[in-house]
Order: structure tokens, then C-alpha cells, then sequence
């Protein structure tokens, strides 16, 4: 009833007021990443400026509920995923929302909790990418895409030691969850517009570092990286077109974790100077705990700044 | 941003899909009898065809916490109102929502539940009249309007009974809301479509009744009447044109609890068949509580039920 629409936007005067809130998603499986890139973001905008979420919170069943179900939380059912998707809807067009609050700690479903979108929102979690309409929301997408044995050396140290479960415990948890993630997280990589991986290598000397490889696929207008990708800066960062694993052409720009700091620092100056932001990096990019850092996901991090910033703009 | 609005749209096809839901709102003071008129209605189309719901689920903050605060829970900044109306919006598009939960028997806000609107919704609570954009979201509106000292009685029965209070608090209370009520509530009555009035009255054998005043205002098109209000059923029932208390013109149809029951109960029949439904009124019409019937407050029912079935087929 076309009517009816038009009468509540009339009283709230909605077309005209509304507004575009740049969204980024970030989605990928349990610890692959997700809160380390976000949290950097956050810090370096600062939280008046960027509203993250986690959807998670939209859970339908708490921790003991789930002990009885045919499904882990990796399962659609398991989520309110049609409210998500109305939310990130209503967060698009600078709506409030009242967020429901899942508690990793506790495992039970609080009190909700208003949600007031700032200048930018990144929602990270699960389920960003499932379906059309979620996707619809966001100006750019990101899949995380560490290699599987990366992934669960990543979850069991950090459920063993944030959220209170043994390491068989998380284990097993990784095995039940494995024919979901399959069937309903990792198709989700196909609908990014970023895949980042990051992934393990060894120096020469035996240290090991962390490099990352970022698809740029041709869905959304990347920066123009040209003046950090010349032979001075290959140690760092480099560009190499790709085929990816379904055979769609795509541009990896490959970062090197082990190169020297004042390199990968130069580069991230340039891709920084080019949000034509006049002050030095945030000290919150790259880090992934406190004191220590690392560049490639700096750079991850400046990517996608960069991309918040020009769907704010354009 | 109409782009935005229009990409979403598109997606989810809304205008096309979208249905509109009849909602009736019940405004009304703490204890003004919303949730026995409501029962009835629900009770009589089943709960498979009727949504309630309640307003007070819109608490911004929990019994604790609003023992610290200068208003209490009848003033708009101590309830969630934007969300409200966000949701009364949802609701009678059709569309689910994740409706916060009030426990008032713990006065806590517990974890949201799904709402999903069925053919009708009530919205019965302290705010629903209170914005333009509310008012906007219902085909009928109503405002339960008991004299002051009957409202004091029922809610100092009810509260001492089943929220666990003493009378001292409930009377406290009551004088501590006044101010607001008196702001923010009674002021809800000017937008009504149609204002309940129960009055007790004292029978002839000195025996205590409960009439009816329901005023019809000239906002909506309200039922035809004319075959109840002969001069053979005027025991039972009668209309009278009178100014409101602003002035305004009114419609103030008159129900008499003391009528011969056998009269009142053919009036009911005739607005029942009137709705074009053919089988008995249902059992649940004009109950109070199990055993205990009152004939103007199935009236009362009737009639919004005849509001109701009619925004669902104009």
C-alpha cells in the first residue's frame, strides 16, 4: 500500500532528511581477524567518528539454548538475520537502532543497547556478506581470509584465554562448526570487494613474519597506489595481477611483513597523504596489540580508510 | 540520499511488497484498563490474527536505575520513543521487529523478542499518541479516560496484587507521577479517535455498576448505529451529540452496565454481524476476568473490532 508509505514519509520527512552513512563490512569466520581491523579504525578515526558493530549480537539463541540445537551459531537460523538486515538498513539512511546485545563473556542475550550512527559505521561479524540486501547496505565489503590452520591457532588462543574455554574444547568447537562455516561463511568471500590474507613466512634469518595479500577486485574503485609501487618500494608492497580461485581476473597487491619499517612506513605515508588528511598515521593503525605492530596490516587498514573516506565524499 | 533509499528499495522491492498492517493504538494512564481491553480483542480473533503489544517494553532504563533519576517512566526521556516509532513504522508495513522486553515483575529489561505482525496490531501503552510520527502509524486510535479516582483504585489493586508493591508505594507513586502524567499522558486524549470513558454508577437496589462513555470522534468514520438506538434498546444503549471539553463536537454514545443483560446482549450482536462475521460474538468479548463479564466494555470492544476489520479491507 503505496499510501501508506507515503504518509510516514511526509510526517518524518524522510526522503529529504535522510542521509548516507558510509558502511564498511568486515566479515569472516570465527578469529580470523575481524576485531584487530576494526579496533585500528576505530582508534584512528575515533569512536565519535566511527560507530562499529558486531553481528553477533543478533544471535537468537544464548550459549545453553545452543547446546541443544542441530546447529552451531556459523548457522543462518541460529541468527536474527532478517533484523540485521533492516537494521543495516535503517544505519545506512543515519537511523538509530536498538541493537541487541549478545555477551561473549556470559553467553546470554542482555538488554539492548541505542545505536546512533556517526559519520562512518563498519559491522563486522559472521554474516555481513549472507545475503543481497545486507550487501546493499555497504559502500565497501571485506573478507578475511587467513589460511585455515592460521585461523585456528588464532581462535584457540583466543577463546582459551578471553572467553574461558579449555583448548579441546575449542577443538571440538572448530569441528563441529567446520560443514557450516563451509556451507554459509566462506561462499561470503565471493561477494567482497577486498579478500585480505593474512598469512606466515619465514625470513632468512628464521624469524617469522606476517604478509598480507589484498585482492583488489574490479567491483569498486580502488586508490591509485601507482607512486608506492615502484622498484624502490618492492621490498614493501607490490601489485600482481591475478587470476583468483574461481578465474576472475584480479589485482593483488601483496605487502611483505619482514621488510624495513622505514620502508613500509614511507608507504604508508603516501597512501595516508592521499585521504588528504594533513597529520602523521594514527598511532592505532597496524597495531595489533599493544606494542606490537605490523605494517601489512597497516596498509590493510589505510585501504579501507581510504575507501570510507571517498564514499563519504563522493 | 535517494539513491541509497532507491538502491534498497530495489533490493528488497519494498513498495511492492509492502503490506499495510491495521494497528490500533490504546493509549492510556498506568492501570486505565489497556490490557483488559486488549485481552478481549485478542482473545476474540485469536492471538494467530491479532499482534499486541505494549509501550512500556520502551523503558530506557530499569527499576534500579530510575530510582536515581529526576522523572519517572511516564516521561518521554525515560523511554526509547525514536525506536518506538520506528517500530510502529515497521509494524504496519508488515515487517518484523526485535521488540525490546520490560519485565514488570522484575523491573528489568530483559533480551528483545521477534515480533512479527499477524492480519492486526494493537499497540497498547503510555506513549503511542504521543508523536505526530505515532500518531501517523494506526488506523484508529484510543484513549482509556477513567475518572482520576477510579484509575487510583485499579492501579492500587493491580500493583499491590501482581507487581509485588505496597499500597503506601503505589500512592507515592501516583502523586510522584502526577506531574507528568499531566504533561506528558493526559495530553495524548486530544488525538484520540475515540476516548473510553468507565464510570461507576449506583443501580436503584443500591448496587454498584460500571457505564460506559465512548465518544466518537468525527476524525474517522465510525460504525452505523442506527438500529441499536431505538427507543426499545435505550436501556441499553444511546447516543448523544454534546461538546467535548475543548468544545469540539462529539459523538458520546452512552452504555449502561445496569441494562437487562438479554438487551445488551442483542445490541452486541447486531455490531458483531455488522462486521459481517458469522458465527456467535466470542466468549472473550466483554470479559474482565474469568467469570466476570462487563456489557460496556464488550461494547466498547465491538466497536474498535468493527474499526479494525474495516482498515483491513478499505
Amino acid at each position: 500500500m503505496p499510501h501508506r508509505l507515503t504518509l510516514l514519509e511526509r510526517v518524518r520527512g524522510e526522503v529529504s532528511r535522510s542521509r548516507h552513512v558510509p558502511m564498511l563490512a568486515i566479515a569472516g569466520d570465527s578469529a580470523s581477524g575481524k576485531t584487530t581491523l576494526t579496533r585500528g579504525l576505530v582508534e584512528a578515526l575515533g569512536s565519535d567518528q566511527i560507530t562499529s558493530m558486531c553481528t553477533d549480537d543478533y544471535h537468537r539463541y544464548d550459549r545453553s539454548e545452543r547446546k541443544e540445537l542441530p546447529f552451531t551459531a556459523l548457522h543462518p537460523e541460529c541468527n536474527y538475520l532478517e533484523i540485521m538486515e533492516q537494521h543495516l538498513q535503517l544505519l545506512t539512511l543515519g537511523q538509530p537502532i536498538l541493537k541487541p546485545v549478545y555477551s561473549h563473556s556470559h553467553g546470554t542475550l542482555d538488554r539492548p543497547t541505542l545505536l546512533t550512527p556517526s559519520d562512518f559505521v563498519i559491522v563486522e561479524g559472521l554474516f555481513p556478506l549472507y545475503s543481497k540486501l545486507s550487501r546493499a547496505c555497504f559502500d565497501v565489503t571485506v573478507f578475511l581470509d587467513p589460511p585455515e590452520e592460521v585461523r585456528r591457532t588464532w581462535k584457540i588462543k583466543r577463546d582459551t584465554t578471553q572467553r574461558g574455554y579449555t583448548k579441546e574444547q575449542v577443538v571440538q568447537d572448530l569441528d563441529r562448526r567446520e560443514p557450516e562455516s563451509q556451507a554459509y561463511i566462506r561462499p561470503q568471500r565471493t561477494h567482497a570487494d577486498i579478500v585480505i590474507r593474512f598469512k606466515p613466512a619465514s625470513n632468512e634469518d628464521g624469524s617469522q613474519t606476517m604478509n598480507a595479500e589484498i585482492l583488489l577486485r574490479p567491483t569498486i574503485a580502488h586508490p591509485d597506489l601507482t607512486d608506492v609501487l615502484g622498484s624502490d618500494t618492492r621490498e614493501a608492497i607490490h601489485l600482481k595481477l591475478i587470476r583468483d580461485d574461481d578465474g576472475k581476473p584480479v589485482d593483488a597487491l601483496h605487502v611483505h611483513g619482514g621488510a624495513r619499517s622505514e620502508l613500509s612506513k614511507s608507504v604508508e605515508e603516501v597512501i595516508w597523504h592521499h585521504l588528504g588528511l594533513d597529520q602523521p598515521v594514527p598511532a592505532a593503525i597496524g597495531q595489533i596489540s599493544p606494542g606490537v605492530r605490523s605494517e601489512p596490516l597497516a596498509i590493510a587498514q589505510l585501504v579501507l580508510l581510504y575507501h570510507l573516506i571517498t564514499a563519504a565524499t563522493s
